[in-house]
């Protein structure tokens, strides 16, 4: 089985990050504990480890996201790596060179690090395939696939708010059927242990036999963010709108938009975390996102450690990190 | 009053840069004699100090000028900072995400200073009222509102080729109306001591009671450059051209052109200034902008020093700075 | 004639990199000599050196090309630059402001080193007419001119693989005519002391007298490729197929594609060559590109051990450079 995973050597070490499933649980464990590491350099007065001194990582992105490339730039330069930047529409696709002789391109010039976003799934998964052992992938995102780092820190974000993962039930609310990081959050809980998760959702949002992945599905957010202890909104694209799926913005924010009242539902304690970027007054109240139990701006602080977890590991330079 | 000068913290030390008006002639001078120690930074073999080593800038810039962004980058880089640049309009802003999330999730990210640049009056001042007191917002450019680093360094420019300030004849030429820079420097200047300040331009490109600054309206050209020791021209923004405020270029330039002729009406040692980018032959001739009393160039060398001082001075690093 | 050379000083160093013409045969082996000490610290597990530590190079493309920006800026990150890059069409230009006001704007901000791209021959030359002396120019592609560093990172790879350059049968294949680098590779290979130089090309793709350059001239690809050491295929452009020069891409490839058949005429360890990005079964099959012949990787790779030499040099650092 090892031998079918492309994200582990044959020592069962990280060699890629594709996606969350096929990480087995003590792998996920050693990049979350990596990370809790590098927490403590960004807090420091000189934010900068030389792990990965010399090392030269592409963000490679077929598909435009400042967002995104912006946390893996700051995490690979608090790394000291060198970042080369490459939106690759740009460049040399137009002339008709195929990804394969882009990326064997950069790996001639040495570079060490790719991270991949790109919108057609499975595409760092390829890119993986046909590089040499020496080169690590990450996944940024392909599609409505997977968005590996994402799910991770979210994890991550749970495990700090509410370390005792084994007495934990989670809510997951919103567009599961088109989000890349649903998918990968019910598998990472479900791996360390977490053991209710619900989908809340209207059964237009939900992929068929979700119930297979071991969720409880519910239709009514009143009923389902019941006494939970964290409430994981997704974002909602806005061109779901405008098809059959959905009525209109006010209509889903008035059955499906967290509010104060229904936050109240839940947990006293219980934390609330989305993704970003939000659409405030669509899936969230403004009031909830900016409020007391919210989590999601930690969730961006804990990204960038995460990512940088991920760099370091995979840079075979994890043991000496953050100290 | 110091509690309403959003730019000081309550012990009157600099936190924000975002306009002239309102900095008190000691940060002025604090600044300038910053800047000082930083042009001697850029001859040296190695242009690098390590003052913001680890520090994370950000050049969040909502309107496109690579000109300025330039500036910034490398003054940022000679502190040894890492500098991430954004260009907002291709982002989240496009997801609709606020200005506000875009800030807070750079500043859950550990972004420690911002330089902003926004088509729109007053939005550095905005983003300076959100920010924890640990981060520090520099004004890049916002409307026709302010550009405090430009206005500095034209101060800076002043002060190295003429000395004695309290002994000086200033004009300032062209559209003070639309210019982000004129009001500012008219405000530094009267600050900093300077005693005879004149504008020369057409009605259509002055602000009613301009004299209430307490400058010298000319509308002559070959009146107002008499015997003064500095000529500033301003830029001119073609597209004011195309409406009812100005005839022509060619009239423009015949009328308000800075040429030979008119400078030779000026001081013998006149200095002239511009903050680029030129039109040459619109608003001033070739061979005034390279002529021998031309310091345009030197100009934009002290923006650097400028900018860096600036930053320095933010980061709390300015006393051991550029030693 | 010596003064006549924009490219070296008055003592014959290297001032300027414009174009392999004009280049004394002792810099080329200096340049190639340098690079050698620079592919290894490629293969380091700190790929960084300290020679330009300090130092701002800017790469200033008039034109876009990712492809080139790339290498230049891996380049220079590696020798421990400050690298600013402008995409020049989207800034000052669009204001109005001339070509030698952006460049001496850069250089009064303490630039040190120009790596230029235009789509017009002549504009590195132009710039480097009109810097100061301790400024340096390179060359990164001028229209059809010349792309100096790919002519030179070329000759590198022949003689990394075929030391004795007296005893070469070279074979330039493809569209000579439009080529920026045909002409100077000729001209190196030339300048070397290669005896024997082919180029294989319909008349259409050829410039008129190409015979005077000292090359043998061969319409017939199967002829042409008879028993030489070297292969080297040109990019075909696919906007040439769209006139009256090429009939379509079927027909070129099946006139003058390399084939591993064809490639079976040439000598038994021939290289072939390739300055990227290939048209895969136009110029090329795809088995001879990724075959065993094939050096175009190790291509990329000597490109930045180039330009890590041409830069150092210009430093005037070459002497501990790799060290």
């Amino acid at each position: 089985m090892r031998m079918n995973n492309p994200q582990l050597d044959a020592d069962g070490r990280l060699k890629h990050l594709l996606s969350i499933e096929g990480l087995p649980k003590k792998i996920l464990n050693q990049i979350l504990d990596t990370a809790e590491s590098f927490v403590g350099v960004a807090e420091r007065e000189v934010k900068k480890v030389p792990l990965l001194r010399g090392k030269t990582v592409c963000n490679l992105f077929f598909e435009n996201s400042t967002r995104t490339r912006t946390t893996f730039e700051i995490a690979a330069k608090r790394l000291s790596a060198d970042v080369i930047s490459l939106n690759v529409n740009a460049s040399s696709q137009s002339k008709g060179e195929t990804i394969l002789d882009t990326i064997n391109n950069l790996i001639a010039m040495h570079a060490d690090m790719f991270v991949v976003r790109h919108a057609q799934s499975g595409a760092a998964h390829f890119i993986a395939q046909h590089v040499p052992a020496h080169i690590h992938v990450i996944n940024a995102g392909d599609g409505r696939h997977s968005h590996p780092t994402q799910g991770l820190l979210d994890v991550f974000t749970i495990r700090k708010y509410k370390p005792d993962l084994h007495n934990l039930r989670v809510a997951i609310v919103g567009d599961i059927l088109h989000s890349r990081v649903a998918r990968s959050e019910i598998h990472a809980l479900t791996t360390l242990g977490v053991p209710e998760i619900r989908v809340i959702a209207p059964k237009t949002l939900l992929p068929t036999q979700v119930e297979k992945l071991g969720v409880h599905v519910y239709h009514d957010i009143n009923v389902g963010l019941k006494d939970v202890d964290v409430v994981m909104m997704l974002r909602l694209q806005n061109e779901r709108m405008n098809g059959a799926m959905l009525p209109s913005v006010q209509e889903y924010f008035k059955t499906y938009g967290l509010t104060q009242e229904r936050l109240a539902l839940a947990k006293p304690d219980a934390i609330v975390m989305h993704p970003g970027p939000m659409n405030r007054g669509v899936e969230i109240d403004s009031s909830v996102a900016d409020g007391r139990q919210s989590v999601i701006l930690p969730q961006v602080t804990y990204g960038i450690a995460i990512r940088m977890a991920v760099m370091a590991i995979l840079a075979g330079g994890q043991a000496g990190g953050a100290q």
